[in-house]
C-alpha cells in the first residue's frame, strides 16, 4: 500500500516510499493540519516524526516552537531552503515561537567561511531572503551559534549520551569535526526548550533526518531532563531538471539557484526533461507523461499557488490539449514573476533589518 | 643508558625510562633552567617536549606563557596538582604570562557537577589552594571554560584537523564526549596565542600527555596559523604509600589528599612501605633500601625543601644511622607543618579573591 499521498504524482514517489520505510517515518497526514500550505496539500511534505503532538498544540493553542538554521556559505539559496521557509511560515502563522539560528560556527568549520563573513552574509542576504519568502521578522528570534554560550555549554553533556558506534550507525562516518557539528545541531534543536519544555517542530529535507534521529536518541537518554522529543516534517527534494532525485549544483544546467538571472533560468527550463510526446500528433492523442515532466513538477512544487489553476494545467497537459512548449511558457512566466518578487522582497527586507530580534545572552 | 637523572633515586625510575622512550619525550635537562625548583632539582620533573624554546624565552626575556586547568569536582587536590602549581609558580616567577582556566564544562560533562557548583568550588577552594601553594593571584589570568566563547568557537576548526583513527591512536578510545573534551583542551592550550603567537609551557603529569600530543598534531596541520607548538614538562607521580607507581583514591590507605586530617595522614605514613631492615641490627649494618622507601620518596618530592638537609637524611638513612621510625617521625613533623601552612594559606587567600583577574570577554 502506498502511504504517500501525491495528488499530482511524480515518478519519484517510490523513492520516497522507500525513505519512509527505511527511516521509520510517519507518512504526513494532511488532515492533522488546519489550512495546509501549498507544499503540504500537494504531497511535497510527505513524512514526519511525532507530528500528532504539533497538530495538537496548534488545535489547542498550546505553546510550541519551530526552529531552523541558516548556513551562510554564499549568497544563494535553493528550492529546498524555500520549502523550509514556507513550512516555518506555516507554523509561525499557526502559533509557533520561531527560532532561526545562524550556523556561523558550522560555516566556519565545514566551509572555511570566517565568522565575520558568515555574519555579514546572513544579515545581507539570508535573513532578507527568508523574509522575502514569508518569514515574519518581528515574530522571529534569531541567534548566531558563535554567541550562544548556552548551546555550547550543553553540547558537552549531550555528547556524553551517545557512543561512537551509535554515531557511526546514524551518520555513516564519525570524524571529530562532524561529531562536533552534529552534536551542536542537537543543542540548537533543543535550545528553545532550555528555558521551558515544549514541543517543537523542525522542518527539514530528508537528508537532514540524521540530526533529528540523533537528537531524539539523546533526549530519550536524558529522561530526567523532561525534554520533549522534537518533531519533524520532511519535504521532498525539488528534482533536478534532468529528472534525477535532487537538484544539485554539481549539475548546474539542471539546477536553479535563488536568485538566478531569469534568462539563464529560462534556458534551463526550456531544456528540462519533458513529459511531452515526440510528435504533436502523438501528444494530442496520448497526452503528456506527466509524472516524468520536471517542469510540471517545478510548477506543482513552486510556481502555481492556486490548486484549481494547477489542476486545470494538469488536466490540459495530461490530456494532450496543452503542449510541452505551452507548459514551459507558463512556467517561464511564473518563474519570472517569482524571481522578481523574490529580488524585490530581499531589497525591501534589507530596509527592515532594524526590526530583527536577536536572542539576548547574558 | 639511563637518561633520567634522579640524584636521590627511587625504584620506579625504570618505569619512567620506559615512558620517555614510548612517548618520544625529551629527558628533562636541568641545566636549561635558571634557579630550578625543588622538583626539578630532584629529578621529579623528568621529561618534556620542546623545552629548549622555553629555556630560551626565559634567558632572553622573550614573551611566553604557562597554562594549566582546574577541574573542580570536589574540595580536594592531590600531590600531582601540588607539583603542577609549583611548576606554574616557577615559570610565573621567570617571566611567563600565566593562565589558569576552570574546566567547568568538563567537570559538568564528565563528572556531573553543575556549572554553578563547579564555579563555587573553584572560587572557594581550588583557586585559594593554588594561591596557598605559591601562585601569584595578581599575576594570573583566570577564566571559566563556559564563558570563553573564543575557545568554543575555535574548537570546531581544530576538530576538523584530526581524523577519528588518529584520535583513537592517541586516546585509545574515541567516544563523542571524550572527543569534545579533548579538543576543548586543545583550544584552551592554544588560547593565550589567539591574540599573539608565543611559546607556551604546559606543566602536567605524564597521564596528560595525550592532550599535548593532540594539540601539537593539530598545530602542525595549521601551519598557516603560525601557532607555536606548545611545550610541556612532566613530573613523576607521587607514588602510592604501598610502593605502586601512583597515589590513587582507589587505595585510600596509601593515598594522601590535600587537605587531609593530619592524624589520618600520620597513620598512613606510619604504615607506608619502608626501606628499613627487619631488625635494628641488620639495619645498622646494611642501611636502608632507600629506593624502596615511600616515606623517603614523599620527603624528597614534597616535605624537605633544602637539598643539604635532604642529603643529610639520605646519608644517615642509607648508612643505617637513621632508623625507619626516625625517618617517619621527621616526615610526620614536616607533613604537619605543610598541612598547617596549606590550610592557613587557603584561609588567607580566600580574603584576597577580590584581586582575582578574570579574562575579559566581549
Amino acid at each position: 500500500m502506498k502511504k504517500i499521498i501525491d495528488p499530482w504524482g511524480s515518478g519519484l514517489v517510490e523513492d520516497y516510499e522507500k525513505i519512509v520505510k527505511d527511516f521509520g517515518l510517519e507518512a504526513f497526514n494532511l488532515k492533522l493540519f488546519p489550512e495546509p500550505n501549498r507544499i503540504m496539500r500537494r504531497g511535497v511534505v510527505f513524512a514526519g516524526r511525532d507530528i500528532g503532538i504539533i497538530s495538537d498544540a496548534i488545535r489547542k493553542k498550546k505553546k510550541f516552537y519551530v526552529l531552523s538554521g541558516i548556513m551562510p556559505t554564499n549568497e544563494k539559496i535553493h528550492f529546498g531552503t524555500k520549502m523550509v521557509v514556507e513550512n516555518i511560515k506555516y507554523f509561525q502563522e499557526h502559533g509557533a515561537e520561531t527560532y532561526i539560528l545562524v550556523a556561523d560556527l558550522e560555516a566556519a568549520s565545514t566551509r572555511g567561511v570566517s565568522l565575520e563573513k558568515a555574519r555579514k552574509m546572513a544579515l545581507d542576504f539570508h535573513i532578507p531572503a527568508y523574509v522575502a519568502l514569508g518569514l515574519d521578522i518581528r515574530k522571529t528570534n534569531f541567534y548566531f551559534q558563535s554567541e550562544n554560550k548556552e548551546v555550547m555549554n550543553n553540547v558537552y553533556e549531550f555528547a556524553k549520551k551517545i557512543t561512537l558506534n551509535e554515531f557511526e550507525a546514524i551518520y555513516g562516518n564519525a570524524d571529530p569535526g562532524r561529531i562536533m557539528g552534529a552534536i551542536t545541531q542537537v543543542a540548537d534543536i533543543l535550545y528553545p526548550q532550555f528555558k521551558e519544555r515544549m514541543p517543537g517542530i523542525i522542518p527539514v529535507g530528508v537528508d537532514q533526518d540524521p540530526h533529528i534521529r540523533l537528537t531524539r536518541d539523546i533526549v530519550r537518554r536524558m529522561k530526567e531532563k523532561n525534554f520533549f522529543l522534537p518533531s519533524s516534517i520532511y519535504h521532498k527534494y525539488t528534482p533536478s531538471l534532468d529528472g534525477s532525485l535532487k537538484m544539485s549544483k554539481s549539475k548546474p544546467e539542471s539546477c536553479i539557484e535563488l536568485p538566478e538571472d531569469i534568462n539563464s533560468v529560462k534556458k534551463k527550463i526550456n531544456r528540462a526533461l519533458s513529459g511531452g510526446r515526440d510528435t504533436l500528433e502523438e501528444h494530442r492523442k496520448l497526452g503528456a507523461v506527466i509524472e516524468k515532466d520536471m517542469v510540471f513538477e517545478l510548477m506543482k512544487q513552486h510556481l502555481v499557488e492556486d490548486d484549481k489553476e494547477l489542476d486545470k494545467i494538469y488536466k490540459a497537459y495530461k490530456s494532450g490539449k496543452m503542449t510541452s512548449g505551452e507548459l514551459k511558457e507558463i512556467a517561464n512566466k511564473n518563474m519570472e514573476k517569482f524571481m522578481d518578487d523574490f529580488n524585490n522582497g530581499i531589497e525591501r527586507a534589507r530596509k527592515h533589518l532594524g526590526s530583527l530580534k536577536f536572542v539576548k545572552f547574558k
